[in-house]
């Protein structure tokens, strides 16, 4: 696949990173994850505005995310990618620097990349539902920075693979706020209901089109968060996000959520999504 | 610099780490710093049971630590640093694999490497002391683990440097945990406390020297965690690292510590540990 890195197109083989990239040494970076459906990125808007929040947040100064867009796009049809269904990948970390924890002195360029993969099909996983574990939240407190910082959510969704589940989602101090590359909704007495936005969430994109929706298709919801022992008398949950899209879980734990089989709000939900994304 | 990296020895330029590299994407791995004196490489043997004891809670599986250990101290001599002080650096990530939360399958080898420097001098901050501030607690609740997913501390020391100190020192629930890259103690009535071993502070290898010399020294000392609002009766504070070694505080948060000059405490393990490192 050709690949874009540090201002050129290239076949990703051959992009070279610095054993000094503080993105190797430090995690001090952030990404990006769209989908292009049929060749035409979804929500590509929306995503870099939350990488340039990122950057800010994490003050890496990165002036060309426009541009950067520009090349992401591009890498679809220069792929041949451009009837398909296509996963784009942005990073950019601080840059390459000797080994010191402050920012580098004088400041370096910032290493951006942007990755293209073919779409990894979603539809069983949207059709049937899938398994999911609850974990105690032990990761950082900015979890609203898409930060490539991501040990603890390899490590949690792990144990849920090694559990037969898809997904793992994280209760902080008995609240559920995100899964390890999803956010989390549950539906109780037919209202749908998703933690709030703030540092201990991320403020997914797919997150903000499912409201949307709701509100358009008149379904009631909120956000306000629910604690994990609160989940077994929810109807539905579902996990949302650029990948698994909108995904029911039909396990929790090991026991049957609702009925156990995807219920009414997430197919309607799921409905209006495809409708949407191909729109 | 001649380096190490996946088994052989090349100039640090030639390495090349794969965009896939699941240190560079996910944060996913875990390192060591070790210091040389004069050459001889100080509580190596601690250092490699450390660096075990993180792969073995990250579940990387590596086999090799014995040879990386004679590799990272080969690289002295081919350096020409067998009379210096060096510092020598392990990382070692869990591989390249395609983008993809969980652990890869099949099991690729993890990247292994080990980069040596000469050793930047501490005589001045350790001699003067150094300014700290306090910053809330925002990282994982791992931080036993030696993972080099270090944004958290990178955004915390940044902040430190920006107000003219060298350190910031976490602040969990009001309890003073660790600094960003060292243990921290306090003397409290002639007597020195350090937070105790867990899931919030690093296992220090200076740490537990300092606890040592300690008992040899017949300084009273105490594994008992303290809160950042006792810091203002502490008479002297101190944070050790492989780099900072044994380094007072001298101010906190811009208000003298103690009588604003290094302690009699500190001047005590700092001269024990200077002949210890070198005996």
């Amino acid at each position: 696949m050709i690949a874009y890195f540090n201002g050129g197109f290239l076949q990703k083989e051959d992009i070279h990173i610095s054993p000094d990239d503080r993105g190797f040494l430090f995690s001090d970076g952030v990404y990006e994850v769209v989908r292009a459906y049929g060749g035409k990125p979804f929500k590509m808007a929306e995503h870099m505005d939350r990488l340039a929040r990122s950057l800010r947040e994490t003050r890496i100064d990165f002036p060309g995310i426009a541009d950067l867009a520009v090349a992401g796009a591009k890498l679809i049809a220069m792929n041949g990618l451009g009837q398909e269904d296509s996963i784009l990948y942005f990073q950019i970390t601080r840059g390459v620097a000797p080994r010191k924890h402050t920012f580098p002195v004088p400041p370096v360029s910032p290493t951006v990349m942007a990755l293209i993969s073919p779409a990894p099909s979603s539809v069983e996983m949207r059709e049937k539902g899938v398994a999911a574990i609850l974990v105690p939240e032990f990761r950082w407190s900015r979890c609203d920075i898409k930060a490539i910082g991501l040990l603890g959510s390899v490590l949690a969704v792990q144990q849920a693979k090694e559990k037969g589940a898809e997904e793992a989602i994280f209760v902080r101090d008995g609240v559920v706020t995100e899964g390890t590359h999803t956010n989390v909704m549950a539906v109780f007495n037919g209202h749908l209901q998703t933690h709030p936005l703030g540092n201990f969430i991320l403020p997914g994109v797919t997150r903000g089109v499912v409201l949307e929706l709701c509100r358009k298709l008149g379904i009631a919801c909120k956000e306000q968060s629910f604690r994990g022992d609160e989940l077994n008398r929810a109807s539905e949950i579902i996990i949302t996000g650029t990948n698994k899209e909108i995904t029911p879980v039909v396990r929790l734990d090991g026991r049957p959520v609702g009925t156990g089989v995807p219920g009414v709000v997430t197919r309607r939900l799921q409905a209006a999504y495809s409708e949407f994304v191909r729109g």
